[in-house]
């Protein structure tokens, strides 16, 4: 038995692991063994472990952080809670890419389609949005008909047939993960890079893909807004991937403002087939091609990430990308027709504008408000029970660097309810940064991890 | 509302107070107000925040630390989530001592009863031993008969009848120390001074005294085995009584080698009849009349501490002190026929000598080893279920500084079972440090802190 004592190890006998005392370890800055992890996260899951000692080791954690050894651990351990999907039947190389969430980022919907139409598998697990980001499970149901509630065995079924397919994560899939994560949410842990890097990685890990394009955020509508702390998770899941046996690589790209022109279900779906038609913003485009770029690269369909922009951009052009979308749309249940007719879309009512005080250019946005003016008028979930109306939208008309006059229009609000119109207005007026000499375009892709 | 989005503090409207937000606070090294800890001390008590949400922030504040004012605000919290003893009916100083237990600290019993005989009031609610410490109420409950489980009718009867009265924590005495430290106990947030201090002084000012006498242990045998750990807990502790309006002293003492020459419950009971008797071993009489001097100079009895050593030698000499120990155990219902005739008393049926492997001088001994073979033996609890064998005891025969040749006892051994002797014997043997040269002998109080 190994006794404490006011923190005093006493030296009676060993026995068997006691969650108390890998806490204790945690809280002193020890390192975990693969086998402390194991038990720590094999022990929450079958309920062995109670939420008081899991939510105290969460928070010794969270500010003692983690090694990149215990979040290999951790990983494994949480993936291992649940089932691994593998495809045997499929020789195709399998991809995915996961982004760190932003507003009015949708470049799955459209690097998906390209990725499948040029020969590699996308299994998809996707989340649903929270707060100021938005989740791609949600923008696609707002295609009416649209199931992301795919068994496993129809998960697999769309996926050999159409190349890409995409479901919420299941009971089955990393049920640790599931349970830790509802735990940090309301005791204050989530923001750790380890933590966030274990949680993401042990649902990748559980799609049976071959490798991973990472695209980590970072400006004022990331979850991380420093781009340190970008790159910092950004090495932490790549380096966590290939400790797993997997190809993966990180772009860290620019969230200093919307992706796009517009944030909002209905409306990013539009914004999507519009890009998968060669058309769209510019932004949005041009980080789904390289995106897709390196799909095809780590997958091996191409020699290089230049052979890969090519290639998606041919596929573009071809219109085989779109109407991989539309078979993928048909496959789920969903009514393909709004490829061709948006108002098949839910759409909001009114419209709202709001305008420029004065001259002047763009510099900044805080661009987290945007989403959370979204949110506040029923196109995003303040919390996890709230429904989403997906009608409702932002338009936004410039972008950081763009000359502005006075009254011009900023933004254009697609709403329903005029409940807290005036204060999502009040938000949206308050994001915008205005100087007298125009700022210097943002970068679209900050920086490559891993590459 | 106030929105949190990873980590960021949205500026949205104004909400309600929730924990989850106290416990981000925390986390981010933030200093609590009165109001933010009331919230969470009885929103816990009142079980509408969750086991998980307090254990989260008994980590971060585990490792953030609290400061002498939310040291304060914590221990009102909790004293005043339960009942607080009033005394109007009895106009003498109410006084009492609290230590932060060791091996073989017996001065309780003997401070007690002689503080009662010279004219103060002691009302004591005191603890259960644990790992290594024995506890006031389980020597106590040795004496056949004795109830510790009064109620605070009977209590407070007592109290007035003898001047001296002693139960254990109730259910309606600080309900969210006991429930918080059920926590803590399994979360590995135990050994903090801010807590630690907390639950001390809510349970202590919960007893409706004037002034408080603090035995804080430092050395091989206490919880704080640094001297300046011992200091820190006693500044806390003396700080927060005196913010509380209640006089308040504590006294620095050794507890680098047991406390007087027994520990285990039947023969610490003989030990301090005999201390009330004017025999007894030397260090266990002098810290004895030293805490009663103090609390006869803070409960204004005397004028000097001096005067206060004096009147308590005194009241040793006179038998008045014994009387009043005899009076007590009759009143909560002990045979005091104990006080005359120690088998009485449980007495284990086995003795086994520990003797020293060569000639030398007693350097250092690791006490708190003593505690955990006593425990081991049946004479303490490993668990917070055990019962307590109480007649199982060691004696101590040498002080540090001593002479010792080869062969010559150090420790007897007082036992039933020789289940886990061997062990026990290990543990003992183990525990002494010699030296070729005599040590200098260890000061019994090392420091006075708020004197």
């Amino acid at each position: 038995m190994t006794l404490y004592l006011a923190g005093v190890r006493l030296p009676v006998r060993h026995t068997s692991m006691r969650a108390v005392d890998l806490i204790r370890k945690k809280r002193d800055s020890g390192e975990h063994s693969r086998e402390e992890i194991d038990f720590l996260i094999s022990g929450y899951t079958r309920g062995e472990i109670p939420d008081y000692q899991m939510s105290a080791w969460l928070m010794a954690t969270w500010i003692r952080g983690l090694s990149g050894v215990e979040i290999a651990s951790l990983t494994e351990a949480m993936l291992h809670s649940g089932e691994v999907i593998t495809f045997p039947e499929l020789p195709a190389k399998k991809v995915d890419k996961h982004s760190t969430g932003g507003v009015g980022d949708k470049t799955s919907l459209i690097l998906a389609p390209i990725v499948a139409a040029g020969g590699l598998k996308v299994p998809m697990i996707s989340g649903r949005g929270l707060g100021h980001t938005g989740g791609t499970l949600d923008k696609l149901e707002s295609i009416p008909g649209f199931n992301t509630a795919l068994s496993l065995q129809e998960f697999r079924s769309v996926l050999a047939k159409c190349g890409t397919a995409l479901i919420g994560q299941t009971a089955e899939i990393a049920p640790a993960d599931k349970k830790i994560y509802a735990l940090r949410d309301v005791t204050s842990t989530v923001e750790n890079v380890g933590l966030i890097c274990a949680s993401i990685m042990s649902k990748k890990m559980a799609e049976g893909i071959d490798a991973l394009v990472l695209d980590v955020k970072t400006g004022s509508g990331a979850f991380m807004q420093k781009e340190e702390d970008s790159v910092r998770l950004a090495e932490l899941m790549v380096e966590t991937a290939r400790r797993m046996g997997k190809k993966a690589v990180a772009l860290i790209t620019d969230m200093d403002q919307p992706l796009g022109r517009f944030a909002g279900h209905s409306n990013e779906v539009i914004e999507s087939i519009e890009v998968l038609r060669g058309r769209g913003a510019a932004d949005l485009r041009d980080l789904s091609i390289e995106l897709s770029a390196w799909m095809f690269y780590l997958g091996e369909r191409t020699k290089s990430v230049e052979e890969g922009r090519t290639l998606a951009g041919k596929l573009v052009a071809s219109g085989e990308a779109l109407e991989k979308f539309k078979q993928g749309i048909a496959l789920q249940g969903g009514d393909a027709g709004v490829i061709g007719n948006y108002e098949l879309l839910p759409q909001a009512k009114n419209r709202k504008e709001v305008s420029s005080p004065s001259d002047g250019y763009l510099a900044a946005t805080n661009c987290m408000q945007f989403g959370i003016a979204l949110a506040m008028l029923g196109g995003g979930r303040e919390k996890k029970e709230d429904s989403i109306d997906f009608g409702v939208g932002l338009e936004f008309h410039k972008r950081i660097g763009d000359r502005v006059t006075a009254n011009e229009t900023l933004v254009t609000i697609h709403y329903n309810s005029d409940a807290r119109l005036a204060d999502a207005i009040s938000l949206i007026e308050n994001s915008f940064v205005f100087t007298d000499q125009p700022a210097p375009p943002k970068k679209l892709v900050r920086r490559l991890v891993g590459a």
